[in-house]
């Protein structure tokens, strides 16, 4: 594609969504994306910049020269403007900020003094308001003359005259309602405003929850400074459980295809020295036993399918409680009977395949007792393993400590002491 | 709370959203529940039906009297019930079936008849549609002399005479214009629509990615046959998060902490008796070293450290090709650059950790050379660990399986039978 010729090329991702256009932007490989940039940079559209990834957005704004960026900038919404200029440098906010118009500009500024992450920089400050006593009819002509308007609304918000939000009225409604239908007997039932400090995961958990399709944010004096639109909350959505999902593996929640080699090892081995130092710390409880195994080879070749099993069980157990937090499922009020009902869970499951892996062991070592041993370790590794997975992500989540990005070290560290020393242990006592 | 007051209940429950007695409900435990829906069920809403998990849902639905279920189930709009009908056994869904009125019970049976995750299954049949010849004048008569409009809807479809869609006007532009505009100069640029027989993932996907409020749903002759709206596709969106995430932990994707102990057991057992299979052959593995071992316990010590990086190296690779397959960042075009870039992260890793490792193993046990047999292990399990997180995931959704549900055993056990194969055959071939 990235021959040479310009014409084709902007013929070729004209008809494309500009979600499509960035999509293909970040699957070329850096030296293309250059030459592909240089091309077709003479019409760059907003939207491509919105959509793109950051990790390589920056890569991208450096490679366009600066009357493009200016063009291409000015026609997104505030929101998108936020979104773009927060991952980037100093010196390449400054050259978008002054790019804006006057108006613009202040209110990315306004938005960018709102903290990280908060509804104040996923909000955009274009709303559609109405003063509560108008009609429909009113409201219809003022939308009508309005200069200028978003580029999508879905509502119409109703405030006070101190711009308190009152409520709101769903253009459906206002349209198929008489002209002379005052907007106050249109309002839906239930309305909600949220703070312009609250944290963007609150605001996708509110949206899902009663479904919303926008929502009005508000400033510590509950005077309307914006609204967040569910497609915001859906992007927040997603990228929350793509940070919980890379979390709980032990990849960096900022990890992308687009990284380089260095940034992706360096990203990984953060969490690889912390499974190293619970690896050691298991190895040091199969040390206390090195006699042990000296005197029974078969030992060594079974234990580390009991903690195999236990560390499986614990991800299990983890994963539920991980995910039940994040929705709000688990709470103090049934924590009790999720606990008790995971340690039933390990408890069956144990006796179960503690059962099995005895028959196993028994035939394959011909030895009763080291599989009444194995069988035994089975069980008091899963119950220890369905106890771990369910109480520390709890116990992280009461210290204010996320559960998807801790909770894996801590648990695997339970099932493999509790493992290796049960299993060993129980050898050692019961075998020789 | 559930100590006998009706009164008391109502009162409480009344003002709080349909989805938060939805969860309420869920959180008490089965006889409390009952207690609550025996005081309470004078005046249930079919919003709380369609917002509780399908686990219990039957149940409440079996505590309920059928008059008020029947008066429950017709507020509803027809994905709603369609939802809900779906999880129910034959005798329950004739109930609800025969409480519909006529037109709506045709179009029920009608969406249950397309197959389970489709498109079909997803859409409401209520669509508020027009003429390509209208003008904006026109249109808003006919919605306020409308005698009914769904709930919600933010697009007027334009369909030509043969109901296929032409294209969609935002209520917001419609009421922004002149009476005397024709529809068809305000329709937006870009239009999609999707077929019945679509599965619901892939409408999830192409909300999020062209930033969709509504999508027209068409039948194979392309006629529109209804339309799927956003917050339907942000709850697929989440389930479908949920299911991976559950998946790849091994834990049954239709898990909830509604299930009960036996329940949760089986759906648990089915991937620990798989991670069986696995540990037994990384365990034979291990048994044909079982002489070297003997003759070096210190092998026995170090070897599940070896194992234990490979397995989350591994699941770190695993997780971000997963991820990347979902979100279809990862495609032909890029594979190759992908499992390079892996690859490349595996082997710095696996040097710098088997450094850091051969030292402590020198230190430790103060045999040089099986400081170097640690080291050496190392770089191959992590180098094997990225190749098999990154190629198992790609092969299983080249042949069509889901990549989440499958990839974790195939990947543990390359990584188990890798890391200990390399580390015991390095060290009986250089250490003995």
């Amino acid at each position: 594609v990235a021959a040479g010729d310009a014409g084709l090329l902007t013929d070729l991702l004209e008809p494309l969504h500009a979600a499509d256009i960035a999509d293909l932007l970040e699957q070329l490989d850096p030296s293309d994306r250059r030459e592909v940039l240089r091309l077709y940079s003479g019409e760059i559209d907003g939207e491509i910049l919105s959509e793109i990834d950051e990790s390589i957005r920056e890569e991208v704004i450096e490679n366009l020269p600066a009357d493009v960026l200016a063009e291409a900038v000015r026609e997104l919404d505030t929101d998108d403007v936020v979104d773009i200029l927060e991952d980037l440098e100093e010196p390449q906010q400054e050259i978008i900020l002054s790019a804006l118009e006057d108006a613009d500009r202040v209110a990315v500024e306004q938005a960018l003094s709102y903290p990280d992450y908060s509804a104040g920089r996923l909000m955009q400050r274009e709303v559609v308001v109405a003063p509560e006593h108008w009609t429909v009819g009113e409201a219809i002509d003022h939308l009508r003359g309005a200069e200028w308007l978003p580029d999508q609304f879905y509502h119409v918000i109703l405030v006070d005259p101190r711009m308190k939000p009152r409520g709101y009225v769903t253009l459906g409604r206002m349209l198929s309602s008489r002209r002379d239908i005052a907007l106050r007997d249109l309002m839906e039932d239930s309305f909600r405003t949220v703070r312009a400090t609250e944290e963007e995961a609150d605001v996708a958990y509110i949206f899902t929850q009663y479904h919303l399709i926008s929502l009005p944010v508000v400033d510590e004096n509950d005077r309307l400074v914006g609204v967040i639109t569910i497609d915001d909350a859906m992007t927040v959505l997603d990228e929350e459980h793509e940070e919980d999902m890379l979390r709980m593996a032990g990849v960096g929640d900022e990890a992308s295809l687009s990284d380089s080699v260095a940034e992706a090892a360096k990203g990984r081995a953060v969490w690889l020295f912390v499974n190293l130092l619970t690896a050691i710390l298991a190895s040091l409880v199969i040390d206390l036993f090195a006699d042990t195994i000296d005197q029974m080879v078969a030992l060594a070749v079974l234990m580390p399918i009991v903690a195999s099993m236990g560390g499986n069980a614990g991800t299990q157990t983890m994963t539920v409680a991980v995910r039940a937090l994040a929705t709000r499922d688990l709470t103090a009020q049934n924590a009790l009977r999720i606990v008790r009902r995971e340690i039933a869970v390990g408890a069956i499951n144990g006796m179960a395949f503690g059962l099995v892996m005895a028959l196993v062991a028994g035939f394959w070592f011909g030895v009763p007792m080291l599989a009444g041993v194995i069988g035994l370790a089975m069980v008091l590794t899963l119950v220890a393993a369905a106890l771990g997975g369910i109480v520390i992500p709890m116990a992280l989540e009461r210290f204010d400590i996320d559960p998807a990005l801790a909770s894996g070290p801590f648990v695997t560290t339970v099932t493999d002491v509790v493992g290796f020393f049960a299993f060993l242990g129980l050898a050692s006592w019961l075998l020789l």
